[in-house]
């Protein structure tokens, strides 16, 4: 059922986009592949993983199986991810095949690798947290005596979600010899920011050098994990607004990168926006843009790894906001939604087909309108309500 | 890949929903269902029907195969459909193992059959055409003397699209006979209505009894063919608007029908609304409810058929614009998204992956916006570029 060609005289001309990774961000590709007629070929792990049951092209594989990657990207128009854990070497022999990597390797190992992305940032100027290369503990506690307690360890490689990062105080300095074992290249390490928020901004660009950019959103995290997200950022000072705009887009254009980006960072209390993390993906600060944005991140994701034309980035109401829905107490999620869309037909919820564990994310849920605090109430007693913080 | 259960903790919850028929309808189905975490099953006549292309459990066989139909209804959560030519004998035996159809074959009959649609809306006193069952040419001849020529004949079932169809002056009559002798039951004969345009009313309703609307819309049709539909209909009566939205869900209700319903009909010179069609599904003049409705119909008829709470049908825009493409002279579809997202980033491409034949329903194209002249502009280019029919 599965196979590119056959009898249909249209599949010849359509491209067929080989995801790696099948979790909820390439999940979350399949509806607008499916409005645009293009066909998603998902490299999964495990016959269960979110986008495995969502899609109907779907190959067994690791990111790191070359020869599994290999065989999946033969023949589709260009290969792409849904995590930035994929080893440059598989990237390079897909490549080499002729079929294109979109973000190629060479900008992608900036989303890798931490100290890259600084060392790359910093030779353009962008506004970044004081930060260092820390190849033991004596230069994190000059660091530290520096710029101050605690200081910010991160590993230079694999962290997400709060996790490759440390709050160092001085006398916890003896707790990163793991890491410092691991990691002989350095930890990166940084000025822990006295911010105001965090903001994000996500932009795509396109192999041809097209980008567009959404509104700046702030991220609220609980526990290192993005629980909400308003767009546009309440407040935010337009000047402010649209420097942090141009820095992401020059990002993108310095860094080569295509496909869809998150910048995300601090606004500071002196109208500062300092860059933290680089996503080279659709964003848990973009989920909004299904519903909020006239194109979502999803689609134009897409639209830029083939190098079309990109979609209009605009908001389509006031406010939006987007609330994760966690791993709780309840196991039956399907029961909740006799719940939540009976209280409220508006809100749109997202699963992802995934099996409950505590903190895991599992789905999100979305509200737009003229009244933030009430858009806030009605997603926040949603998400809530499905992972079982709330009964009523 | 594809089967239910398996090692995912959520899969044991959430339900499967089978859909008999894999055109665009239930492939513009997947898009929520990957939203909502529920998995169709689409029981597929090729393998490169639309929806078998876009979805990850796919059954083959035809509508009429009841072992087919039975083997994939069972232990699903509900069987529907998208299209309504499946024999009542398949659907009795879906209805025996014990898996819900809905709609129910005892509403889905006045959508196959129009002989019993007529007389059963009659029996409530709808506003309809002048109307009789014909079961030769002498009734026909008869009913034109009384009502006027051309006379409108349809053939009870197995019409679409302007199939099925005739406008018949006195002198024609001989050409029925072919139809005659295909249906003894009788032919639908109806006075040809002097309309000042058609409307069709979107209603949904689940097995509980809840019932939704969308704002009544205006279809244009070529050559029997949806052309383009806008919502809400400009400068329709509000008395009207109510009173065609108050019978349809009448006629949901009085009918049994769950899922989406469309009511096709006439708008006359003296403000009535005269039902015309009945359709028993998500119907064209609701695609527009993708982008332009808070709940589309596509999830609107999830929510419905599995008795969830339904979403609101509210528009997002104050209008919104839908415009089939049809298979025209370009074969390679997928080279004019570069013209058409170019030359406007904000129209929404709808691609069905159908191979390309002349007159067929391969896509469409949906704008939104405040000024009607402008988004339908916008809309009319992008499909008309699409369909090969304008080259700038």
């Amino acid at each position: 059922m599965s196979e590119a060609g056959g009898s249909n005289a249209i599949a010849g001309n359509f491209p067929v986009v080989t995801v790696i990774g099948a979790g909820q961000l390439a999940r979350m590709m399949q509806p607008p592949a499916v409005a645009l007629g293009i066909r998603l070929r998902v490299v999964a792990e495990r016959d269960d993983d979110a986008a495995a049951l969502a899609v109907a092209d779907v190959r067994s594989g690791a990111a790191d199986d070359a020869a599994a990657i290999l065989a999946a990207a033969r023949g589709t128009a260009v290969v792409t991810f849904d995590h930035e854990h994929v080893p440059a070497d598989v990237l390079a022999a897909v490549t080499q095949e002729g079929v294109p990597v979109e973000p190629p390797p060479a900008a992608l190992v900036h989303a890798q690798d931490k100290l890259v992305m600084r060392r790359r940032l910093a030779e353009f100027g962008a506004a970044m947290p004081a930060w260092t290369t820390a190849r033991d503990v004596e230069r994190v506690r000059a660091f530290g005596h520096e710029h101050g307690w605690p200081v910010v360890v991160k590993t230079p490689r694999g962290g997400y979600d709060g996790k490759g990062v440390a709050l160092v105080d001085e006398d916890e300095l003896d707790g990163l010899s793991d890491w410092f074992a691991r990691f002989p290249e350095g930890l990166l390490a940084e000025e822990r920011v006295d911010f105001v928020r965090e903001l994000a901004v996500l932009v795509a660009r396109s192999p041809s050098g097209q980008a567009a950019a959404w509104p700046v959103v702030e991220t609220r995290q609980v526990d290192g994990v993005c629980e909400t997200v308003v767009a546009p950022a309440p407040g935010l000072d337009e000047d402010l607004a649209a420097a942090a705009t141009a820095l992401a887009i020059r990002i993108a254009g310095e860094l080569g990168v295509t496909g869809v980006m998150a910048v995300e960072g601090f606004e500071t209390a002196d109208g500062r926006f300092l860059v933290n993390e680089l996503a080279m993906r659709p964003h848990n600060s973009g989920h909004w843009t299904i519903e909020g944005s006239v194109t979502s991140q999803f689609e134009q994701h897409l639209r830029a790894v083939l190098d079309l034309p990109l979609g209009d980035p605009s908001p389509r109401d006031r406010w939006c906001v987007m609330v994760n829905v966690l791993g709780g107490r309840y196991e039956d999620l399907y029961r909740s939604y006799l719940h939540v869309m009976a209280h409220d037909p508006g809100v749109k919820v997202h699963l992802y087909g995934k099996g409950v564990r505590p903190g895991r994310k599992i789905g999100h849920v979305t509200g737009y309108g003229d009244d933030l605090d009430a858009v806030m109430a009605r997603v926040r007693h949603a998400a809530l309500f499905i992972q079982g913080d709330i009964d009523g």
